[in-house]
């Protein structure tokens, strides 16, 4: 195992101006890994309900994700269902968290080792619960969201001390720290204590923050984005993943996974559920990374 | 004369969370001859009232940038009171148009063979009759804006269909081609008529997009931004008077002007007015260009 994932399996309906689905496969921790595969050996800690479809499942093991950790409870799969007039942002229409609400996140003994590890955005109180079961791992990494900002902030806080990389949202980054200049948003975020907040920017695409350090990488471009949906899960998985593979941790790794994190979360974007995501030729990958870095050279 | 620079002499009242000023120096062709005139020797073409104050004419004509396009008339100058509660978007407070109401651009006989053409944002009409005035430049570039998109769309039209190289904020870009993804929004306008589509998105950066070619360009971080007032302006500025420094137009020249053009900007929103912009030294300027450089390098 290279990388612990943890965060939601879910069953969405979505709703995009190129069309709907019901009840189809999503979740962070769905969505990362499914990025991740393409550079390392991810394993999911998560839980599902009785009513959850034994071909989603099968998708998941077929492209060789580890579900030792992903539980399955009595009651129904957590359903989230989303509307997006912008592109930009989903309008939540209905959220039922069902086996969810009660999800206790035991790390399987093979995983405690791993030495990547990401937290999906969940409550922070079971984020540190993860931490605490986990032996040493070279990289934490976390994501969050407005409704833990403001309803769990100390806990929240006491998370984002602990681990390394902070991926957040630019509005929530302003949220989190108060501050409207993005660039003193994440430098505050900075002295909670991670080593680096990667700001997600959508369409515009992302930056790294550290010290000493700062990386722009836009959004790999896209002429028809689908359904933005897991495009955030899918950056993170990338680029977690490909850190995973690399085993290194410096700023040239970092860079790299920024890049392979982008092309990741395109070809996310370009059609519903993990449709695309899921059955990405390398090759593809190599190319997008390549025709991006021509997008942004001086030379 | 390297560059000829059509558009608007004013006089400002600006207001942001930084503090306020009154009638202080502004307009387009002001912020851009500003930005220009550190690669290149421009001159502007507009006009003022009787009230601009001499110490204003001084600043502009020290910074060797040539006036003899630029018409006194009886009347106040042009006025314009804004407002940023948000860094990105002015609010008008108060729009005076004074003697730029009844503007008839004449182009100075020893402007009309200059090789490079900016056409800030103005009545297209007035765009119009510009480049009837000059002769064979090798390179128009114009600006624009929603009231203009609304306003006179056909007139625009016919204007953009001269021109070589069209600077657009990306909500602008958006209203005018009716397409919501960016990139098509792009690739619409392209068939309008110009080479180049630059599109402005403020913090974001910009980006430019031709036939066969697509550049982004992240916006200089700027943890103090002051005033946003002619971002926008000494963007197009810099980008314009480097390419008529160069006197190149291919696709390296475009990208260098990206560089350039994002750093002068970067100083002007550093502070009130052309207060920052009409004193940068070439090195401080040489020095960002290179630290931009390695915030979007992947090696």
């Amino acid at each position: 195992m290279d990388l612990v994932i943890v965060g939601s399996v879910a069953l969405d309906a979505v709703k995009t101006p190129y069309g709907q689905v019901d009840r189809v496969l999503g979740g962070s921790a769905v969505y990362a890994s499914m990025a991740a595969r393409y550079f390392c050996r991810p394993g999911i800690v998560g839980v599902v309900g009785e009513d959850f479809p034994a071909e989603y499942l099968k998708l998941i093991k077929d492209q060789e994700i580890d579900t030792s950790g992903l539980q399955t409870r009595k009651g129904k799969t957590f359903f989230w269902k989303g509307n997006y007039n912008n592109m930009n942002c989903a309008e939540t229409l209905d959220t039922q968290l069902n086996v969810f609400a009660d999800f206790d996140p035991i790390i399987p003994q093979e995983y405690r080792k791993t030495k990547y590890i990401f937290l999906g955005n969940i409550d922070p109180v079971l984020q540190l619960e993860v931490l605490q079961q986990v032996e040493n791992p070279d990289l934490t990494a976390m994501d969050t969201m407005n409704f833990w900002i403001n309803g769990k902030r100390s806990e929240l806080l006491e998370v984002i001390k602990k681990i390394d990389v902070l991926f957040i949202n630019e509005d929530e980054l302003r949220m989190l720290t108060v501050e409207k200049n993005i660039l003193k948003a994440a430098k505050e975020a900075l002295e909670y204590g991670p080593q680096l907040i990667v700001c997600k920017r959508g369409e515009y695409g992302a930056f790294v923050f550290g010290e000493d350090f700062l990386f722009y990488c836009p959004a790999y471009p896209i002429f028809d984005v689908i359904d933005p949906t897991g495009a955030g899960d899918s950056f993170a998985g990338g680029f977690l993943g490909y850190l995973a593979q690399a085993g290194k941790i410096d700023k040239e790794s970092f860079k790299k996974a920024m890049q392979l994190g982008t092309i990741t979360a395109s070809f996310c974007v370009e059609d519903f559920s993990l449709n695309k995501l899921s059955k990405i030729e390398l090759k593809k990958i190599e190319a997008r990374a390549g025709s991006l870095q021509k997008y942004v050279s001086f030379k």
